[in-house]
């Protein structure tokens, strides 16, 4: 009789649950040990933020199954048929020897595991910037179950009045919803000019908008550079600023656990993480790895990348372990989708941002369209601002980016369904969405932002965007700005020094306008705004363009 | 200085507005007229049941623009530069001299316009079946504006107890809503063995009984044979039933508005709509049409289609007026995708139904899984039952279903770009969908659909759909079900006659099961369910299937 195959995965809150699981369904004679070095397992590190909110109420529903039970070491033997070490170390991987060893926290054993396949699902770490004073009490990262019951029971005890957050990343404008609902005043602070690096900065800027007006102090292109306190921290020092802070929490970031794969020789990508091929196998073929540790490729620049997310980690862990068990699963890589709630919002992105693509030497063209999520009539409705980003060469689209208290993640998964299949602009305007007034328009926000594209690659509208014209009308460039919505609608704001006139009056008064000026037309969304440009072009003038999202996204300045 | 292009585009609604404004967008100097014999022109057509039940209040709202402006003849005049004449019917076109004959409904003035172009955007008309006193009062269809103030004016006025709804589409079922809303007792008669035909008859069912659940008496199966009353509607008669009604709703489908094309000479497809080629352009060269009156491809079997949808009516249009201006836009066909609000659930479908894919000929797999639509432990979560639909041969999907009050129309959405993009399913599988916690699980449901169907694909799992199963058991087969379940779950509600052994337990106690039968497990979903069949099949049971969506989706009986 053979040798049952033994697998063994180092690591058990996502990849390596995952790949057990999956290795046992495949194999159920093989020989599962997964290895953790901390209390828990399989939860969901995601959730953190809402546990600490209370939005989700009880801890153990991050460890739980859809069902209701937990899963604990005891669940993973009965059902699964895994062996499960919590509180327990991987020292070293013998890769001659095929076996790792291990030493138990608790007992302060060490053994020897011997293994046929091993899978490292070693996961990431929070960074700690080395500064003066982040070893204080308070200063917390949020990583995971444990960091997160530190925070909760730290605000529960303390009832903190202010807090510092360093980073505006994903975990920070999460953790600002989370301490703003537990009633803590939040300052964020962010090295960078923006917050959510990943979207542009016009789409960006709409969310720190947010979070400013839900009581978030946001201080961007600000830098921390040390924590005061004797014992507990105090204040952050950030240049010539002291931000008092009772506490801090620090989300600059993670970098991958690697220790253990760079010690045993494992090659290691230009990204810092473990390099993989599309099997997910290492540089060893008796080694794989996948999740939070593990490099992938973006699938439209075919680069390396590092993209640690738990919806990645589970689809990689599923094809580690069907290679493991000898199959051919290949995962061919990622968008970098993410998406974010932040309060009333979601803000998310697919595919490459328009910084991102022209970094890369694309001729880009980008369509900004604030719409209704559904039929404008339909009391539900709520806006979201779609931003599309394509390669003027093959019309294919790039990148998508939403913003909005509407309907954001399903544009953004459509989105990345068309990028992933190479779809063209003219492609998805045709794609057959489904369509009742409570879901949508019947023109699609993606449509429609489609179609803006393709009217721009046709020529037939001239975009400006709203960082172009404000550089240059900072630079008192003589443009003229022609507003083209209700007088009412001007009334309540609109950008300093326009002309009003109503789209429906711009025929006949359109003599009122310099035909030897440029001339931006705008509207609340740029739908009114685009036929006002054609009526002027019809009237002759010859330099008329379209302000990119109208008022809905200019991120400067409206005057009354 | 050449004439300026004119175009004729008879029909006002959907597609002919927006043929209009396009061409007029183009070519700024063209001369459009649009002639609408209604009313009304450029209304929201398919919000018409939300204006009766009142959750669209103002009739205004479903003929506005965004930006609450009325789209009224003046407004086209002046924003569109484009005439429009309502109340005025073509009754004939004269393709020889290009020019169609005219008349105004209130003067009965009859004159020819001459076109250079000419587009049909007729619509469609509800069918009326001939039966017995189809004209009595208060037997309505609801296809207009007018159509939908009559039916709110007379529940308004007469509050009527009891309405029956003839036809169970999407027109019947978004009725049955609305009246249920305004107090009426509502009785659905459908001649078909299910409501809403587009969907596998599992699905519908699970629609069928949430209606029923909110008070709907619906009745399948069942033939309106005539309606009784003098005057007055009084009651339907169907085969030996008298269902009072004090009045009707007649929803038993559209049928295209070909007259005038059919007089012309102009080619009918099969499907008795306008034929016409990816450039919307009919059998002759200057006449194009869009929207409910012209037939479509299904981009799946390439064969000709009637979907009349208001989204595909937009897109049309804008396609025959690029086409119209000497473009080359194609449009290059329909999913047939639709989505549905019926109370608290969203219900749809894209692509082929497993039903429709059989009778292609396709070697179908299918896989139904009913999973939550966030992660299952935020508490916005709700459940929704995604079946998708391949093509074991290539792997490709061929179509997606939903129903639930989850998120249903997101899946569908990406479902339909999956299909049209030609992707398989294990493409499907590796998507890089958006994740956090408020918007999927971190294995979405279409990802675990997508890898359900690969693993019966691979074999590694074996499905039995819950009609084959009740099937074999009404047949006295000797088929053990195995519910795996928690005890507690177990007591709520089971299939008759199942043995319940907890999947945490079942290795240990797998020998109560005999060995000579075929063995069918379930659970709540299929996911322990898939577990419990790889263990036995592990310890030697040979004949294991698993139960297609479990007890969320098993439309029969369950005991207590």
């Amino acid at each position: 009789m053979a040798q049952p195959l033994r697998v063994v995965v180092i690591g058990g809150v996502a990849a390596g649950p995952k790949i057990a699981a999956k290795v046992t369904r495949l194999r159920p004679d093989a020989e599962v040990t997964v290895v953790e070095k901390g209390e828990d397992i399989s939860y969901a590190g995601c959730g953190l933020a809402y546990h600490i909110s209370d939005v989700v109420r009880e801890q153990k529903d991050l460890m739980a199954t859809p069902a209701g039970v937990v899963r604990d070491p005891v669940f993973f033997r009965n059902v699964k048929n895994v062996t499960v070490h919590i509180r327990t170390e991987a020292l070293e991987i013998d890769r001659r020897s095929k076996r790792v060893r291990l030493r138990s926290r608790e007992e302060g054993r060490e053994w020897w595991i011997a293994y046929d396949k091993l899978a490292l699902a070693t996961g990431a770490r929070a960074v700690i910037p080395p500064l003066t004073g982040v070893n204080l009490r308070n200063v917390f990262v949020l990583k995971d179950i444990q960091n997160a019951l530190a925070i909760k029971q730290f605000i529960e005890k303390e009832q903190p009045q202010e807090v510092v957050i360093v980073g505006g990343g994903l975990i920070g404008v999460e953790m600002a919803e989370a301490l703003v609902t537990k009633g803590v005043l939040v300052t964020m602070i962010e090295m960078l000019p923006q917050v959510l690096i990943p979207l542009d900065w016009e789409m960006a800027f709409q969310v720190q908008k947010h979070m400013t007006a839900k009581g978030v102090q946001v201080l961007t292109s600000t830098k921390a550079d040390s924590f005061e306190g004797s014992d507990k921290v105090q204040a952050v020092i950030a240049g010539d600023r002291r931000i008092p802070a009772e506490a801090v929490v620090l989300a600059v970031g993670v970098r991958p656990e690697v220790r253990l794969a760079k010690e045993a020789g494992l090659e290691i990508g230009p990204t810092g993480a473990i390099r993989v091929d599309e099997y997910m196998c290492t540089s060893d073929s008796d080694i794989y790895s996948a999740g939070d540790c593990a490099e992938t490729t973006n699938l439209i620049t075919g680069r390396p990348t590092y993209c640690p997310l738990g919806s990645t980690a589970n689809k990689q862990g599923r094809v580690a372990a069907i290679n493991i068990c000898g199959g051919g699963e290949r995962f061919p890589g990622v968008l970098e989708s993410i998406i974010c709630k932040v309060f009333d919002l979601a803000c998310g992105t697919t595919g490459l941002s328009e910084r991102a693509a022209r970094a890369l030497g694309y001729d880009v063209v980008t369509s900004l369209v604030p719409a209704a999520d559904k039929a404008h009539y339909y009391p539900t409705a709520r806006t979201i601002t779609l931003k599309l980003i394509a390669n003027r060469a093959t019309c294919r689209l790039l990148g998508a980016q939403a913003v909005g208290p509407g309907d954001v993640a399903k544009r953004l998964d459509v989105a990345a369904t068309a990028i992933t299949a190479g779809m063209t602009v003219d492609q998805v305007s045709k794609l057959d969405l489904c369509y009742a007034p409570p879901y949508s328009a019947a023109m699609d926000n993606l449509i429609t932002a489609a179609n803006v594209l393709e009217n721009k690659i046709e020529g037939n509208m001239r975009g400006i965007s709203p960082m172009e014209l404000k550089r240059r009308l900072d630079a008192g460039e003589p443009i003229v700005l022609l507003d083209v919505r209700t007088p009412a609608e001007f009334e309540r704001g609109h950008l300093p020094g326009s002309i009003p006139i109503p789209l429906g009056a711009l025929r006949k008064r359109c003599n009122e306008l310099p035909r030897d000026k440029e001339i931006v037309v705008y509207c609340g969304s740029s739908l009114r705004a685009y036929e006002g440009a054609l009526i002027l072009r019809y009237a002759g003038f010859e330099n008329v363009r379209v302000l990119d999202g109208s008022v809905v996204t200019w991120p400067y300045e409206l005057v009354k």
